[in-house]
């Protein structure tokens, strides 16, 4: 989910004059600008850290950027609500997610975007360049290919891969869910919640719901409830399986009575007699971007907490809050995947630190808030050093 | 070529420190400070510049960072005079690479180091990262690997592409000898030179001499002269049918007998008798580093200009005089190809810096001269709209 404002506070020409000649600078750590400085950062200096990284390939780790830097990798297949308008078109997005590493983590991030959208193809380009970087940020890839993408790299780098459409958004979710069941003072395990989407999002807020103990989750994709009774392959069939516990069957109606929370990561839309059916003081997350499936005021005359993707909004639910936070997290703490564990962390130091400010139109902090980072990071290591 | 300092001027802990988390950083062209300020460089502002390019593909050129963003590429092959160190080892001096394109060049500039050595999967990798970049400089890969390697991207990329071992070299010893000529009074194209190394720069250096107007050129490997007379292949045998115009055959002193040039970019040693075999007044590049073929004090003995790749004695021959003002002269002109006419335009500009100040110490304009690389990339761009 991402941030948005009324159009018409901001022109078109700024946006395009704050993108000429791109948004990304590399610069120099030490200024080059003696004889005696490009010995040491060149040659021949360079050339006793080059040999010491050949016979101790440890000092890769400390010795050169590449350990603790991001690439943010996309093919272009499912970029924001753009649809697959291929690599180029996507690397805006890229060099603005790489500046937000920079500016909330900390982090030297590089976008690299792919002319293929083959899987195998994917996963062996950055096989190849594998000390080139640190981490694996993945990007707006497609769903469902972005299931078996981020699993298969998993696998084949040793270092932290996350697919941030996924679970970036699912924790900031499990973040804001958690305090709007404080905030109502519901139970948070035994919340009835009905999910809409079944892509990227969708799936990963399920998941990430499930390992946080909610029991009764039900997910919908544009025909109607996953349940067993559906014929569904992949990770559809798998989310059939582990979720749905009242075999539910049907559509958005059916899901949605008695229902405590919705949770829209879909471009559809839900009728508004469908909202009168939920639970007493429902939670409405409608994310989709920049439409939400229920538009957020009338959302409010049913709900007791209404959060969406936007900025002209309370409860702005943006993947900002996390990523920056779970990758620094990850990289400070030298792990090698990002666990369930650590996602779930994530999301327990993003609600925390709303604090005492908590109320129904403030349950998430601001995407701006400069402790959230530091915090979701030292929670996240916390969470490798356990797991 | 590189630089070298006496070892006793810095310090191993000094160089180490300086690598500490490596030696780039990448950072926003605009504080990410505000909402407003999101809302232009990521969500929702983002999507507008995202829509434009894939609507028209050309402004990927003008409104992302790829299109100037010079990629430094390695498979870790010949690093230095390191060897065959591998891909993690090679970062270091890619990361000083991409420290200097920004330095002198104002060009951003990423490490890419790939854990393969098979050409084709070198190819495939680069043309799969296309959209990610607007430029390659190829670097520490090994001969005859290089040769192929750069004449198959040059056809598969549709932008500059460059291996500076070969290039960067040559034109930096194509600009000394051009003010060697002038200092000494010899005729330029009558010059009889004798290259000492058939790798990367040794190739080269012949290519550019020849393509500069020089009409006898002999070039040795590690078992002699290039002749027809031998059973070569590849880029050897092409080099044996456009040089060695007298049909020399042998070793070192049948090469250097009345030669008025001697270029050496092996690591072999030459003994002192063959250089008071050549002609009057020669000129002596001894290029090898940190260990020339022929120390320069006694090379002084015998020839009227001397030069080294080392920073501690005169005339230093090092690639950073040419590397950054060549991309950033192909970049601004928007040249999809570096030129040998570019290159050599590239070395006259070189050359001619030095001005009023030539003297037979003082035949190429220091490293950190930071008129160089404008007047190279002036060079360079008006070369590039000529051909």
């Amino acid at each position: 989910m991402t941030s948005t404002v009324t159009p018409s506070a901001i022109s078109t020409e700024e946006i395009f004059a704050a993108h000429a000649g791109g948004k990304l600078s590399v610069e120099t750590t030490l200024p080059l600008d003696s004889a005696r400085a490009l010995s040491i950062a060149y040659t021949p200096g360079v050339a006793q850290v080059s040999r010491a990284i050949a016979a101790e390939p440890a000092l890769a780790a400390t010795h050169t950027w590449a350990s603790r830097l991001v690439a943010v990798v996309s093919d272009g297949t499912a970029v924001l609500g753009l649809g697959n308008i291929g690599a180029a078109a996507s690397l805006p997005v890229m060099e603005g997610k790489s500046a937000l590493f920079k500016t909330f983590g900390g982090l030297n991030s590089i976008p690299l975007v792919l002319e293929t959208t083959d899987v195998d193809e994917i996963i062996e380009t950055l096989v190849r360049l594998r000390p080139s970087f640190g981490a694996v940020n993945l990007e707006d890839i497609s769903a469902p290919r972005c299931f078996e993408l981020e699993q298969r790299l998993i696998e084949a780098l040793d270092c932290p891969v996350m697919h941030d459409d996924q679970h970036g958004t699912a924790i900031v979710v499990l973040a804001a869910l958690t305090n709007a069941a404080r905030v109502t003072g519901k139970d948070f395990t035994t919340l009835r919640v009905v999910i809409s989407g079944a892509g990227a999002a969708g799936v990963a807020c399920a998941n990430i719901l499930l390992e946080a103990g909610i029991h009764d989750v039900v997910v919908l994709d544009s025909r109607g409830i996953l349940s067993t009774g559906r014929e569904l392959e992949g990770i559809k069939a798998d989310l059939a399986e582990r979720t749905n516990p009242r075999n539910l069957e049907g559509g958005v109606a059916d899901a949605m009575a008695g229902a405590d929370v919705f949770v829209g990561v879909s471009s559809g839309t839900v009728p508004e007699d469908v909202l009168a059916s939920m639970a007493p003081e429902p939670i409405i997350f409608a994310l989709s971007n920049p439409d939400p499936e229920i538009h957020p005021e009338v959302a409010a005359r049913y709900a007791a907490v209404v959060a969406t993707g936007r900025s002209d909004f309370p409860n702005q639910i943006n993947n900002v809050l996390a990523f920056p936070g779970i990758f620094r997290g990850a990289l400070d703490s030298g792990a090698r995947r990002i666990t369930s564990a650590m996602k779930v962390a994530a999301a327990g130091a993003i609600a925390d630190l709303v604090g005492s400010d908590l109320a129904a139109d403030h349950i998430v902090p601001s995407p701006l808030d400069p402790r959230v980072a530091p915090a979701v990071a030292a929670a996240v290591g916390a969470a490798a050093q356990t797991s």
